[in-house]
């Protein structure tokens, strides 16, 4: 008899429950989206429903778009969390564990949360260490495949660090464990164009734009840790927190070790888009 | 109110089953062995516990893996399946998502199930396609992270084919979606040796002992796909069907296009093992 056995305890293989099949968790066989509100207000959804779309078309995963935006603007009001995570899972969807599926319904998991307070970061900036890039080759695909993301967090964790920069084995700066890099050098903000080993950052979107607004040129180009080590400032984009400035790497101080001011002003400009 | 939404049905994010927070799932923050039984008698477990072990340390998840050998020994008995597909995933657990857990207990999932028929491929032998090796750089970790596997096993079913040979960036083939790979050169047997980029396969351990028993040379190498084309002869090793010929790479025939004679001979020698 086909059995299963969860956590020691043994069962029917037909009683499990199927999200024990979920591909999900088999394969990291599917895509997710981080969103957030400011007051109450989603923050760039459109920009976020637009590469949900790109990353399920790259897996083929099939899903009403239009319907998963709809559920998590549904959600989002019911929960009335004004400044709210909105972490959206889709997964190819639940069966026997095979590398090809055979007509599965695509699973998904809304979850609507308090956003954690990120004050301390935001005000006094971030310790970060190096770690190698171990991703795959499609960090532009937003997958469920984040192990290498999860091991260099936990590296920087142990380390008393906030975030992790990889870096290839060229030795160029790609990203952030879980966020996008900008190095100031002057007036000028470096950071990694965008390629299939880079993730299409909603909030890069806006911090270039936040460039832009405020006369600074944004110049896309990979840099080798030794050059990024002489910027005057570094800070990282991400969508829970925005900007937040990184005065450390690798127990290094950047600059004078303190929130730089270019990017306390691209904060602001970009807080200004939120409103 | 924090809340979760699964399939469009809104649910209190407390009352959400935790098993939907799985860091197998969020991050593919796991490890899996795959174990088969022939003739009611489970092969090179201690191999694959072994493995099971050192993925797990790699990506710190401690368990106890005598208990886990015990319980797959229990499960395997009770299901009574003389040829058997044992499927293990040891996930991280399950909380609130973050990159970095705060003492998850980890959830292990076993299944037993019976093995598909493998006749025609081990009789005929399979088609493969060539495709990029997209994976993360340590594929010596038997990780959740499958997703690029999933991508090229499906180009390949579009295809006709039943496995897809990875390729790196440098032209070289590195291992099968879901295999190892051998490629005979008259009495030559060449294959990738292993390394941070290939899976440490218990069936290419028997395959080695097969054929230095058969009095065949083993060359750890990895092959350009030119040079792989003009084998005598190309076979697979997969813990689930042993040892299947390969006849066919890109619409191309190898050899004669049909199951060659080493192949027949390594894998009448393996069964000898499995008894």
């Amino acid at each position: 008899m086909q059995l299963a056995m969860i956590d020691g305890q043994i069962m029917p293989y037909e009683q499990l429950d199927r999200h024990w099949l979920n591909f999900g968790t088999f394969f990291g066989d599917g895509i997710y989206e981080a969103v957030r509100s400011y007051n109450s207000k989603i923050f760039a959804l459109d920009d976020h429903m637009q590469r949900l779309h790109n990353s399920l078309q790259a897996i083929e995963i099939d899903v009403d778009i239009e319907k998963i935006k709809a559920d998590i603007i549904k959600a989002f009001n019911e929960a009335n969390i004004a400044n709210a995570k909105i972490y959206v899972q889709i997964t190819r969807g639940c069966g026997d564990r095979s590398h090809i599926d055979i007509d599965l319904e695509p699973q998904i998991l809304i979850t609507i949360s308090e956003l954690p307070s990120s004050c301390d970061q935001k005000t006094y900036g971030i310790k970060t260490i190096t770690c190698p890039d171990l991703r795959w080759k499609r960090c532009d695909i937003k997958s469920l495949n984040l192990l290498p993301n999860v091991m260099a967090s936990r590296e920087a964790a142990k380390k008393g660090a906030q975030e992790a920069i990889l870096v290839n084995d060229k030795g160029y700066i790609t990203e952030g464990a879980s966020s996008g890099l900008y190095f100031v050098f002057k007036n000028k903000i470096y950071t990694s164009p965008l390629g299939a080993n880079i993730l299409p950052s909603v909030t890069r979107k806006y911090i270039v734009k936040a460039c832009n607004d405020l006369g600074f040129s944004v110049i896309e180009k990979q840099l080798k840790i030794k050059k990024a080590l002489k910027a005057n400032e570094i800070f990282m984009g991400v969508t829970t927190r925005d900007v937040v400035a990184i005065v450390e790497v690798d127990q290094k101080p950047i600059g004078d070790g303190k929130k730089g001011v270019i990017a306390s002003k691209i904060e602001a400009e970009f807080v200004k888009y939120t409103i």
